[in-house]
């Protein structure tokens, strides 16, 4: 089997570098394919750990793989594995990311959530395509430890988890986070918006929040704004 | 005088696209020298706006410049300004970076800093340069609207502002940010490390603060760790 660079259609991706591999082997082993790790990559400790992890799956040494898959990322372990699917536990807190359109924001919010104990994210199509390696990098392998899923848009989302309270964050609203509650009797899911565009006026409703900024700028950036809500709904759900 | 592309040693840095000249010009017309448009950009209420605030700066349509300028990016309005010296206000609570490395993050900071009114900024060298575009787009002109300015070293910077109650935020510290308390009527620095090497164990006191995390990420991203510390600062100082 050729391994190519990866394409949004392509059966697998792969992780790029030491860490998130380690991820990929700990997290998600029933779906590796092979490793391919850098002559020039010597830290006995880290290949301990990976032959350790590996199972029957092959290492290989192959310079040539490494420099075409990790393009211009200085990179020396790659892990391929078959995307996989993972549907969100009905009974956790999420995040619905409705048209996300960056790749490096879309992995630095799965870190977030990672980071604050939500292990269930909803994509709403359009979106960026989250097996792509670039979201995966930036994740730094935090993927490999939560549940991630397409819906075809927001409706197909809110049917199938009826009883999850939408937060939906709107520069619209006019609670504000500062002053919000969150009953942690209750599922909720936070819903953020494109990075440009935020989320249609139609669903602004009594539980849509603000996080209250100063004029001066138009809005917070979307990981930012999605760490800080994390943040405040954590401290008070936890 | 001929403009050429950004080096860290030009006298002159410039703001790609329209929305961060504005800021531009209205924040910093003593330091702007022109403004370059592209020839295809026909928003009437933006060039009116434009001439408006430029004052007896010219502005020159000149494709082969935004296209030199611009590279990669999309952009049709650069404007041209000399690089300027902003000393911090001891009278206000400031954010301290010490040897920030990455440009992104830096402006995705700035802009955060700006959104809670936090309008000093103590950059502690090595760090990148604030005045490279890159920092100005992803700060998406906020840099104009605050003041930023280097220092040799983190002692040099405490010296000259020994009131500020600073609280250094590490992975080492005991306190975590959900429990910490901020006097409102003291100064207070806000001093974050370098993305990967965080800030040196010698800076641990009673004041050091951890946003707490679940143990499954190392750490949460920069300018997201900025964001929930200056949504926490703000609303218990506002």
């Amino acid at each position: 089997m050729e391994i190519k660079n990866y394409k949004k259609d392509s059966f697998y991706s792969y992780s790029l570098g030491a860490f998130p591999t380690i991820e990929l082997l700990k997290k998600h082993p029933q779906d590796l394919i092979k490793i391919y790790v850098h002559s020039s990559f010597k830290n006995e400790e880290v290949l301990s750990l990976i032959n350790t992890l590996r199972g029957n799956h092959e290492i290989e040494f192959n310079d040539k793989m490494i420099n075409k898959l990790s393009q211009k990322e200085n990179c020396f372990i790659i892990g391929i594995f078959k995307k996989y699917n993972t549907p969100l536990d009905s009974n956790e807190n999420h995040v619905v990311l409705v048209n996300p359109s960056n790749m490096g924001n879309l992995g630095t919010i799965i870190r977030s959530c990672l980071g604050f104990n939500i292990k269930n994210i909803a994509v709403i199509k359009p979106g960026v395509d989250y097996f792509d390696p670039k979201v995966i990098r930036a994740s730094m392998g935090a993927i490999f430890s939560l549940n991630i899923h397409y819906f075809n848009n927001y409706d197909e989302y809110c049917k199938l988890f009826p009883n999850h309270v939408k937060r939906t964050f709107m520069l619209q609203a006019n609670k504000t986070l500062q002053e919000a509650v969150f009953d942690k009797n209750k599922l909720s899911s936070l819903v953020f918006g494109n990075e440009a565009t935020g989320l249609d006026d139609s669903l602004l409703d009594n539980n849509s929040i603000i996080i209250r900024h100063s004029k001066e700028i138009d809005s917070l950036n979307l990981p930012s704004s999605l760490a800080i809500a994390l943040y405040e709904f954590s401290k008070q759900t936890k």
